[in-house]
């Protein structure tokens, strides 16, 4: 089982062979005893089926390949709608609003999907996440006819492998991991090893070699602005109102 | 493999059995595998080993028993810090309070969490997720010396099991599947139905019998109002800033 973990690697390129209801629905079943605050359950999936539909995400997304070509296109969404609706058939109202729900969501939501990559991944599937829903958030959400109360978070394809990707090697862990009081002393060590580690895999790995250890990627990348709208969209959803 | 997912219950009584440092190490190499978004890995672990500190972690979460009494008390962190580090080695900065920035690290986080929790029930052991480290995250962060850049999302306790929950009958798939299009009518019949599962399920549990259906107890606990400073802290740290 640690071996299965062990092995992830994002999978772009799919087989044409098609995965069905009965299959995806086992796998959200499994994947819905992912422990949830307080039984909330605070999530949907949207299945994306429709031809046209699908074309808009992968557009939207800008993931256009591994979108379409997918088995399955699915977009996994926090939602405190269903709660509402919960909430209202009691005649209560609840604090959809509140920093804390919009936490509790999108962890909901993130720790059922990696219960469903663990269980695709199982059963021989393979899955990529697209956080690029996240550079259309407000476009997708009209797509899917997402209420207040929903957004996107990330997509997820998922399909037969075509294609065997190598594996990043992470942090080492002690770099992640702290005793008794977070150490940021040790990163400079931890990380220039690291970063030799990251430059040889980089320089070695049979597709895409590129230069550059960790550090460098992380401080080319984190240092643009990106998706600077996302505290409006997310406001204009009716979370973190305050 | 699916029905180790489908198995899972939280674990609040563990035997008086410690899990050696390697034994954890090799769970979270395992964990780390996890997707994370363009590789920022922004996550951090505090394993609180101190007598003391447990003691006061346990209290300022208000969950006494499981704390102490667990053969390790983790806490997990969505963590930007080691980015900003990694941004200034190379004397670029990172725009470390956008909500984007937040998303991705409270993603990242939930999706290593979970790899873990899934890693450990596979060697037999038990976890119960800690949302509590959020009754009090200002104190436990001082507690942990967590930086800014650097929040508590939950704990997580591990040991080996000395009880065996019921798994709780969870949403059907229908309830949190949508095809193409966000559908709320269908809540209408699916959560009367569910509301009867759920009461069957308290009325005949083991222990902890209880009364009324799903909904019914999201409308009482979602209309008080909870952890109303969370935005506050979460600013404070540095997240959320636009």
């Amino acid at each position: 089982m640690l071996h299965l973990l062990a092995s992830h690697a994002s999978v772009r390129k799919y087989k044409d062979e098609p995965i069905s209801d009965e299959t995806l629905h086992d796998l959200i079943r499994a994947a819905q005893h992912a422990a949830t605050s307080h039984f909330v359950q605070a999530y949907s999936i949207v299945d994306v089926t429709d031809q046209d539909k699908r074309d808009k995400l992968a557009e939207l997304s800008r993931n256009p390949v591994q979108i379409i070509g997918a088995a399955r296109a699915l977009v996994f969404c926090a939602d405190l709608k269903r709660l509402d609706y919960a909430a209202k058939k009691h005649g209560k109202t609840i604090e959809a609003g509140t920093t804390e729900n919009f936490m509790v969501s999108v962890i909901d939501t993130a720790l059922l999907a990696q219960n469903f990559v663990i269980a695709a991944e199982s059963k021989g599937y393979g899955i990529c996440y697209i956080g690029g829903v996240r550079n259309n958030p407000e476009p997708i959400s009209e797509l899917l006819g997402l209420p207040d109360h929903v957004i996107p978070l990330f997509g997820l394809t998922l399909g037969v492998p075509d294609e065997a990707n190598e594996v990043k090697p992470r942090l080492p862990v002690e770099a992640i991991l702290h005793t008794n009081e977070y150490d940021e002393v040790k990163y400079e060590q931890i990380l220039s090893e690291y970063d030799d580690v990251i430059r040889a895999y980089y320089a070695n790995r049979s597709t895409n070699n590129k230069s550059g250890g960790w550090t460098e990627g992380m401080a080319d990348y984190l240092s643009k602005p990106r998706r600077a709208y996302m505290m409006d969209f997310v406001k204009s959803k009716g979370f973190l109102q305050k």
